[in-house]
């Protein structure tokens, strides 16, 4: 394809992204797609000739779009948000043209500084100790992954040379989460060798945080064992519902015996750039590491994830490697990135977060944050008003946890059922998505305003089509 | 910014993108940016107040434009390839425009279901086992470690629960790799806690190739010394030099031990949709796993690495987690994407490979490869002929090991230092990009045919300003 048909055909697609953008609410939040519906109509076999790019888009449009769940609708209330921007799309787009492979200062000088001034940044944004440097990952799944082999490696290799967990004097490593923390800390713990069976769920308080004094008991028990604690992963914004996990009395028990903490804040770290919610990460300076996912809720496309780390030498000794292919005569001078994480490769993330950092300003990203938890406080607030429904846990920000629960009906099984199947109705509608999780056990329906295009009214109409689908009936 | 604002200046960015793409050429490939440049021209903080598109992309223009290292350029002849291709870029404005995060089927049931199929297409194209099953993962970095993990997971699960290697009966797991493996298999060895002290280099033979004797030689001298062999990666096409490792024979000893085979051909993966190259991959039947990387030479931007595998449920076993909040209805029924790998978000990559195998089509892309192939075939001819030149391994595929080696001068420091000065006063020229290696001690240079846009008249200018630079003196 010669660049003058490209310029054709990326001008068309132009006016297509526009339009859908505009259009966006038209379209099913989630479609009606079947298991193999999309599948049943591909074929089985790339084709041998090229085919022209008109029949490939208006396949695009007429098979591939009418399956995907839209994540950019204003009525998009599941899980946390994976926004996108319109100035991150434009940066998507420059970074696609320039086809940088960023691994090394010197396979992309431009790329690896932007990546340093954008989360310098951010450090400041979050007011993060200036002790914090930061590098962007995929997903907040790989920066617990690599915070917690960077922890291993602390306490393994410090004794034991190159031998890893396997050569350990024989004590079981163990790590400390709460019963609220995110899947991917059980994953980044099997997948680092420690074994799930000393991952420890510490017990959390009525509002689903974790509860230090039972962090200490667990970290005696395993001590007393002959066990070696090594890492406590502290959420600061839980998937189920957003509790937040006490960093001070976590940091100083850590500080007390020794052990790296690993601040989980996928989700709410974005919030801490409001002076009125930076308490939310008091007690981060007892941090090793921290991670938020500026794909959640600061508008950059998916993916980009924010990891600062404080111990770069421990970082680089746990991911290095050197092998003369990859040296360059500038490495003494310089950060590669590619030494500070899992993959080799790396694409030009920063651009992006430069972009919309750039576009909103600080004083627009934190209108946007504070408008998102000031319609999830006012849902709170309808919510505790209709004596049909509770909120089930404190909404501190977006995400707002609740159920319908009709006066003097007690029977929690047929409160589930009564939840779930008002869950699947809303669901149904196709105008707006919402996720559930369980919170001490009951059936909760969660509500995440965070989404860029998502304004007051989506929020009033989700909450109305809640309360009318009770009223017609949920037998 | 309103959808009509981002379309108007989406439409000026796609110009520019054409534009760029016309002028590549007129680029230096490697910047002459010295570290700190960049970053010294960039604010150390973030704006308070949003600024105009139109000054966020003046500065890309005029700042980080120039420090950037043009992958896409035609006289790329560094690393292996990281191409992009115009139906590529276009995919990724439709997947940045979408926004989709591709966890689960349910959060999109298209981006899930295009993968199965394109990972099929692919799976045929390169004639592998039916038996192997595919998914996309971001770097084979990543994929290797996905693989390992499996492989771990195998010996020590089905013994040990859900212990992990700490957890294993003292003996010490043994990966076997050759001494020309990739840096990212060490790195895979470390992190997943084997040790680097228990990863084999095995010897090569005099094309850089692993030896299956020196490899059954180590197997059995660790099974003697009570360690516990699990795991072989060969290597289709080395870093340094493209050598093939023999996999008929390394299968049939990994048989023999019930060791698991990872097949690393990151590079070289792609050579094998043409039928006469397609017996880089006999042997591939042994394999548990494979990786091979479209966006080093299959034109769809990068990321994207194929993966495939055969055991399903033990990957399942070694990655998923299954939290109430993803659960959705349709688990029973569909493949969730998110249990194959490391990261739980994902892009939907799917959508740029579809793109890219249906605007060449299977026949575009082998004449492609075919040329790149011939071309660097002719330059090995013109090496041969040379007196003061010599090929330092074979060139099967796109890359050729080469260096200048006068008639009579047997002095390996001084050869050494010759073509180290060769190397950097080629790309000295910001015409084109060639990297090093060594190769048996030599310094060696690597000049890889593979970029898109790179032509035969390329290739012939990068060879005669070897020679020019040659004859200038190299003193």
């Amino acid at each position: 394809m010669k660049p003058n048909t490209f310029r054709a055909h990326a001008h068309e697609l132009v006016d297509w992204m526009a339009d859908f953008l505009e259009q966006l609410e038209e379209h099913r939040v989630v479609p009606e797609t079947k298991p193999g519906d999309i599948r049943a109509q591909l074929p089985s076999s790339a084709p041998q000739q090229g085919e022209p790019f008109s029949q490939i888009f208006a396949d695009f449009q007429s098979t591939i779009l009418p399956g995907m769940t839209l994540w950019n609708h204003p009525g998009w209330f599941a899980y946390f948000p994976a926004n996108h921007s319109p100035p991150s799309i434009l940066a998507e787009m420059l970074m696609a043209t320039l086809g940088a492979q960023c691994m090394s200062w010197q396979t992309s000088p431009a790329a690896t500084e932007l990546e340093q001034v954008v989360m310098q940044w951010l450090r400041e944004l979050l007011q993060l100790p200036e002790t914090f440097v930061g590098t962007i990952q995929d997903t907040a799944s790989s920066s617990t992954l690599v915070a917690l082999l960077s922890a291993r490696e602390r306490v393994t290799s410090f004794q034991f040379g190159q031998k890893g967990p396997t050569g350990l004097d024989d004590k079981a490593l163990c790590v400390y989460a709460s019963k609220e923390t995110h899947s991917s800390i059980d994953k980044a713990v099997k997948l680092a060798g420690i074994g799930l069976d000393h991952l420890r769920h510490v017990e959390t308080d009525a509002d689903f945080a974790l509860c230090p004094e039972a962090l200490e008991q667990a970290i005696r028990e395993d001590l007393q064992r002959g066990h070696r604690p090594f890492c406590v992963v502290a959420t600061v914004g839980t998937t189920s519902s957003s509790a937040l996990d006490p960093l001070p009395a976590i940091g100083a028990i850590c500080q007390k015996y020794d052990l790296w903490l690993h601040v989980d804040a996928a989700y709410a770290g974005t919030a801490a750039i409001l002076p009125e919610k930076r308490a939310l990460l008091d007690g981060i300076e007892y941090a090793d590491s921290f991670v938020f996912n500026p794909h959640k809720w600061m508008f950059t496309n998916f993916d980009c994830s924010a990891y600062f780390v404080k111990d770069v030498d421990l970082l680089l000794r746990t991911f290095q490697t050197n092998p003369e292919y990859l040296k360059t005569e500038y490495d003494p001078q310089v950060v590669n990135f590619r030494d500070w994480g899992i993959p080799l490769g790396r694409r030009f993330r920063a651009l992006k977060l430069w972009f919309v950092m750039r576009h909103y300003g600080v004083e627009g990203l934190q209108d946007l944050i504070r408008q998102h938890i000031r319609w999830a406080g006012e849902l709170v607030t309808w919510i505790e008003a209709d004596p049909d429904f509770e909120c089930l846990a404190p909404a501190p920000l977006g995400l707002v946890c609740f159920r319908y629960h009709p006066a003097g009906c007690d029977d929690e099984v047929m409160l589930d059922r009564y939840n779930q199947t008002l869950l699947e109705r809303i669901n149904a509608t196709g105008s707006c998505h919402l996720t559930h999780t369980r919170l001490g056990g009951k059936y909760t329906i969660r509500l995440c305003v965070g989404q860029l295009y998502t304004q007051r009214e989506h929020v009033v109409k989700a909450w109305e089509l809640c309360k009318q689908i009770v009223q017609e009936g949920l037998e």
